[in-house]
């Protein structure tokens, strides 16, 4: 099963891929739809509805404006340096623990949107596995975790490095307003046997930059969701990005970094595929500074 | 004003403060109530029947069961090292940038909640001034964000330094479930002048922990908020935490953590006192770790 949000005329609205296109669904996003608990059962019957040639017109798969599946995700969570070889090219250990940070609703985008970007120079790409949670999961198993996997989707955690760089803390530079795009759709759990591998790969202007097997990820996207339920509860439409493998522009020499207009495709086998032009814009407002009197109050 | 949700037998209710308690206004919390553009006026109302004697029951103050007063926001969005003696006592330099880490809505808990913490030997305190967004801000100013605060509160960043110091990123120590009280009131931002300085204390089992004034803050409030809006979008609701003073438990020799039963208390002069009893589950399950065949692959 393939689940999408639509952009409308009116708002959005989830719908299920069929063979024409995307069948809607009456509710706003997948979000909504997969946290009530009998979603399946009534996605089951629009689709028989649909077949018996009743229920709404199908959207065209040419006429498919893609939001974000999950349009108010209450955690949207994170692992970096998760790939061997991305944690060599960053110049790291192997971690024993899972590098995490959030992102939030606002950061996402859809999968054809364009990314703009005001105020950076250092706009970078991470390809990424996401995983959508189905299930709510507390103090959980990687194999109760593994269950609750509702499905997953392609997501580029698209990185402003200079931002990322500035403080010990990764966040302003992984949460610039809908720069993360992700979809284009969820393919449900139950289209892949228990913790599938996935190969992930990422393109600059058709170039390809990045390659790898979700197969090689130091943890798991079951061990990731058992790893964050033991702190924080995961409910259903969260979102976790698995992380990224090798082939980030930062770590090239020299370092290289999306300009005005480069187009980012971000393709997983089985899942579909993201293609998001890049608009940057250079003119930042000035930064806010501490205020003299307050810097010579704290220094 | 000053501006709660209380629990009630039913869920929670939004309330204003009257002499003789709070009186419940018809909306679920103040993130709902401040999300509505005639929120003063809906309040104001309220207050008049009230005084009318219209309207529903007050809640006394000795009754009142704090929960946060926003439910659900967007945005916890928290400012490290950001007081001077703070900085120092981490071992750190004066920042150009604030350090901005997150938190989720599921790690705000109520006033006066037993804090409950499993599998971290480590907590510590961080008492902190909030301040709650009123109004959408993008790309604003630091004079647009002071305009756009809705009110002020107090909140403690209690954080799990074992988790926090694990790897790179704070997250995981900063946004266990339920574990950063913030309340009990929202003292609305018209009741003090522009960047009002407030005094800061945390104690431990009433003994003066903490001690910092906010007119020594590297980034005011309203930079902090101008600062984050250059790169995300604040709603209202969307709450920020405005860092810490010097003398938290991890910065003593020997370091000092809390323990089962300690009782945290974090005050700030005119916003009111949270008040949270320690509970700590040191049985934690084993953490996952990498399967041994993935670790064979990714070593």
């Amino acid at each position: 099963m393939k689940l999408a949000t639509l952009r409308t005329g009116e708002g959005t609205t989830a719908a299920v891929a069929v063979d024409a296109g995307f069948l809607p669904l009456q509710v706003r996003d997948i979000g909504t739809l997969i946290a009530t608990p009998a979603w399946r059962e009534a996605v089951e019957a629009a689709l028989e509805a649909h077949a018996a040639g009743n229920g709404p017109n199908v959207v065209p798969e040419a006429n498919a404006n893609f939001a974000p599946a999950v349009l108010q995700p209450g955690k949207v969570i994170c692992c970096g340096l998760n790939y061997t070889d991305h944690i060599l090219e960053m110049g790291r250990e192997l971690p024993a623990h899972p590098t995490l940070f959030a992102k939030f609703a606002d950061t996402l985008t859809g999968a054809h949107d364009t990314i703009t970007v005001r105020g950076s120079d250092n706009v970078d790409w991470e390809a990424e596995l996401a995983v959508v949670v189905g299930k709510e999961l507390r103090h959980a198993s990687a194999s109760e975790a593994s269950e609750a996997i509702a499905g997953y989707c392609v997501a580029n955690d698209v990185s402003m490095r200079d931002w990322q760089n500035r403080t010990l803390q990764w966040l302003q530079g992984k949460a610039f307003d809908a720069s993360t795009p992700i979809g284009p759709v969820i393919v449900t759990a139950d289209e892949f046997e228990a913790n599938p591998n996935f190969s992930v790969r990422g393109y600059v202007n058709g170039e390809l930059v990045q390659s790898g097997e979700t197969s090689t990820l130091v943890f798991g996207a079951d061990q990731l969701l058992a790893y964050i339920s033991a702190f924080a509860t995961l409910r259903p439409g969260d979102i976790v990005l698995t992380g990224t493998p090798g082939g980030v522009g930062s770590g090239m020499k020299p370092p290289r970094f999306l300009v005005n207009g480069d187009v980012l495709t971000t393709e997983i086998d089985g899942l579909g595929r993201l293609e998001n032009t890049i608009t940057l814009i250079p003119t930042a407002a000035p930064l806010p500074q501490p205020a003299p009197e307050r810097q010579g109050e704290s220094l």
